[in-house]
């Protein structure tokens, strides 16, 4: 990730800290209210050593001998990732997966929210979707201050994306999740996620190479 | 990522080599025939240094006078990344994103390609969907045999994420993408990697969250 300063928790641990939060969460839906660091790692194919050593990372201890208390750590991520106050989103590209993500977080009732769509097309926008009403691009910087968004997903054709820089920066954006093909650069104190899929299935491709080649 | 062994080059690097790769395909288009590590660089928003260090890493060295050859450095990465034979895919669960997925992915023209699609939704099922037959998901066995997949996407609801586990086993898949708020465990020897949305934007959230911090 570009244009971070001064954080003491790096990116690997923040995933997956996010994870082992929606893993406890789910645990307490069912009634779960301890579990062990090693359970807590084989949920997510990782070592208990290195689930110990994040917790360690962010101050938290308890009672080994009945595994941490599912609800206390819950709360406790939850202060290290999110702030007190929610933050707005909007998505930029109502296409596919800008409703994917979109469908996918309504109703989570997370502290992030999707507050906003934009769109150039013309049946979209003006339309709610999703429940998420859809403004046309022009109207995007002074919709950003009305509606006190502070982070925007990327998920346009990647050949319109550079065009979206300057209207980013200039409405005060703060975090960008980019899912374009673009790599797109933003001035220092913008923080900006660039997440091709193409990337991530090119990785998993090549693992699967080496795998074969070891293989052979 | 979980269950690699013996591999040499760091995850972050096989990323950074996919975006290098597709950047570079951009400047051929573009008649480009040179690049200097650091407009590479500066393109990515990272130092020159990463790039000459992750080109070393691969054993790519250059005439530095004139900066890499942009041809001979895209089919340098391509031998890194790419099976000799083209692989094959497929996607289950052709919703918003599967289809976001398929649509990216058709007419790229990459050694990677999405060849069959999996659901369960009778209006989807016998469908094209943007060029990709959708089949029944009790199909699955057998079609990964006869298309010869080894890569899936999974894109369907988390709640019927862990069902495909085993599916995915049989069937002698290698590598898994999934999408899913599930994290799937797979044994040793198949790639996988969990890639919920959720996660990234969290991490997004939390970075904005400390550089509001600093700002105080």
């Amino acid at each position: 990730m570009a244009n971070i300063e001064n954080t003491t928790i790096p990116e690997k641990t923040i995933e997956r800290l996010s994870e082992y939060r929606r893993t406890l969460l789910k645990c307490h839906e069912q009634g779960i209210t301890h579990i062990f660091s090693h359970v807590l790692a084989g949920m997510h194919g990782i070592t208990a050593v290195q689930v110990r050593r994040d917790l360690m990372l962010i101050g938290f201890s308890s009672d080994t001998k009945k595994g941490y208390d599912v609800r206390v750590l819950i709360d406790f991520i939850t202060n290290i990732l999110y702030s007190e106050q929610p933050m707005n989103m909007a998505v930029i590209g109502m296409g596919h997966l800008g409703q994917a993500v979109t469908k996918y977080f309504n109703g989570k009732g997370l502290k992030l929210r999707i507050t906003a769509a934009f769109d150039i097309d013309e049946r979209k926008v003006g339309q709610t979707i999703d429940g998420i009403r859809c403004y046309h691009i022009d109207e995007f910087e002074s919709m950003v201050t009305d509606l006190d968004i502070s982070i925007v997903i990327v998920s346009l054709p990647t050949s319109s994306a550079e065009s979206l820089v300057l209207p980013i920066i200039n409405a005060g954006i703060k975090g960008v999740l980019n899912f374009t093909s673009a790599p797109l650069n933003f001035p220092q104190g913008i923080v900006v996620e660039n997440y091709d899929i193409t990337t991530l299935l090119e990785k998993v491709a090549y693992f699967v190479k080496v795998a074969e080649e070891n293989n052979n």
